[in-house]
C-alpha cells in the first residue's frame, strides 16, 4: 500500500502530518511526500518546511492520495500541473482523500461533482460553487472518495480509512500507538457548537489570511 | 511570544505540527524550527522532514520551548550540545513544554527531576529512570513544565497553554479554527481503555522500532 502525500506552498502541516503519523503506524504502508517539484514546500504561515521527496512525475500509482488543504488551494483550483496529476492517479487510487480545503482541489480536478464531501466549514460554499455538495459531517465516505473537515478531522478521517481498510483491531492499536484519546479543554471545535462571537471572530480572521 | 519546536533525527511529526498548528492561530506567536544545525530533520520512519531553519546557536530567547518526541530521542539522552541548549534557553523560557518521548530529554537535561510528567505511556518507565514522577494525565503542567503524553496529546496541550496564556476565548477560537472536535472511530487511545491483547500488539511493535 502506498501512500501519497501532496505537498504545494501555503499548505497546513497538521492536515497533512495528522493522516501521515496514523497510516505510519500501519505495518507495511509506504509513504511518500510528493510536490509538484521535488523541494521543500512552505506553509501557509511561513512558518514551517516539509520536504516533497519526489516530484509528482515520480509517483504515478499510489494506492491512497492525501490531498492536505490550506490558503495556498486557492492558487491552484486551475493550476493544470497539479489538477491533471491528480486527475491521473486517482484512475488507479484505491482511496482519493482530503483534509480541509484539500477537498477544494478535488473539487477543481472534477473527482467530486455530485458528490458528497466535506471541507473546513469556511469554505464549504466554495466547495459547493466548484460542483460538490457540501456536508457537516467530520468524515465523509463516498465510494473511494474520502473528505474530511477542517484541519485536525485528518487524524479521525485515516483511523476510520485504516479501519475500512484493515480493520479495527489494527485501527485501534494505531489509535492506542499514538495515544489519541482526545480531551480538548473547550466544546467549541465546530461552528455549531461554538458560541456566535466565536464563529465570527475566526471568520474575520480567515478571511484576512485569506486575502493575505 | 517566541515559540522554538526543537527537531532532531527520528523525532515524531504530528508531536510538534499539532501544538504548531494550535499556536500558529493565536495572533501574535512566532514560530521558529531550530536543530543542532539548521538543516532537514527526518522523522523516525524515514518518510519525510521537515527543515529547521535555524540552529540552536541562533535561538537563545524562545519563551515558550516546545520538544517532541520520537525514537530519536534515546540516542541523545546524553548528547550534550541538545542537552545544554535547552538547559541554557530553560533559563530564560516563560514555558517548556514536550511532547511525547520529548519528557525524556527535558529529564535527561535535568529539568525534571521530582517533579510530575507525562509522556507516551510506553516510556513512563524511562521518565522514572531519569529522575522524572510519571503521571498518567494526558497533559501535566507543573511550574512552567508542561508535559503531554504520546504522540496525538500536543495538540490538547497547547490548547491548555494558550488558555492559560491567552485566555479561553482565545483558545476557543483557535479550536475553532483548526476544527478540533474529535470524533475518534474507536476508545482505545489509552492503555487503561484498550483491550489488553491491543495493548500488547502496541508494546512489541514499539520495542522493535526502539530496537531497529
Amino acid at each position: 500500500m502506498k501512500v501519497a502525500y501532496l505537498l504545494y506552498d501555503r499548505f497546513t502541516a497538521l492536515d497533512i502530518t495528522g493522516p501521515h503519523d496514523v497510516f505510519n503506524n500501519v505495518p507495511g504502508i509506504d509513504s511518500i511526500f510528493v510536490g509538484e517539484e521535488a523541494r521543500p514546500y512552505r506553509n501557509e504561515s511561513d512558518t514551517l518546511s516539509i520536504v516533497a521527496d519526489a516530484a509528482i512525475d515520480e509517483v504515478t500509482d499510489p494506492d491512497i492520495l492525501v490531498v492536505p488543504g490550506g490558503f495556498g488551494t486557492r492558487a491552484l483550483l486551475d493550476h493544470a500541473p497539479l489538477l491533471d496529476w491528480i486527475r491521473a492517479v486517482d484512475q488507479t487510487t484505491t482511496w482519493t482523500t482530503s483534509v480541509c480545503t484539500g477537498a477544494l482541489l478535488l473539487a477543481a480536478a472534477g473527482l467530486l461533482d455530485g458528490r458528497p464531501a466535506t471541507t473546513h466549514w469556511l469554505a464549504r460554499g466554495t466547495l459547493a460553487e466548484l460542483g460538490a455538495e457540501p456536508a457537516t459531517d467530520r468524515v465523509v465516505f463516498d465510494g473511494k472518495y474520502v473528505t474530511a473537515a477542517g484541519v485536525s478531522s485528518g487524524i479521525d478521517m485515516a483511523l476510520r480509512l485504516a479501519t475500512e481498510i484493515y480493520g479495527p483491531e489494527v485501527a485501534q492499536a494505531v489509535q492506542l500507538g499514538i495515544e489519541y484519546d482526545p480531551q480538548p479543554p473547550h466544546d467549541t471545535g465546530a461552528p455549531e457548537k461554538a458560541p456566535k462571537e466565536i464563529v465570527e471572530v475566526v471568520t474575520m480572521a480567515f478571511a484576512a489570511q485569506e486575502a493575505g
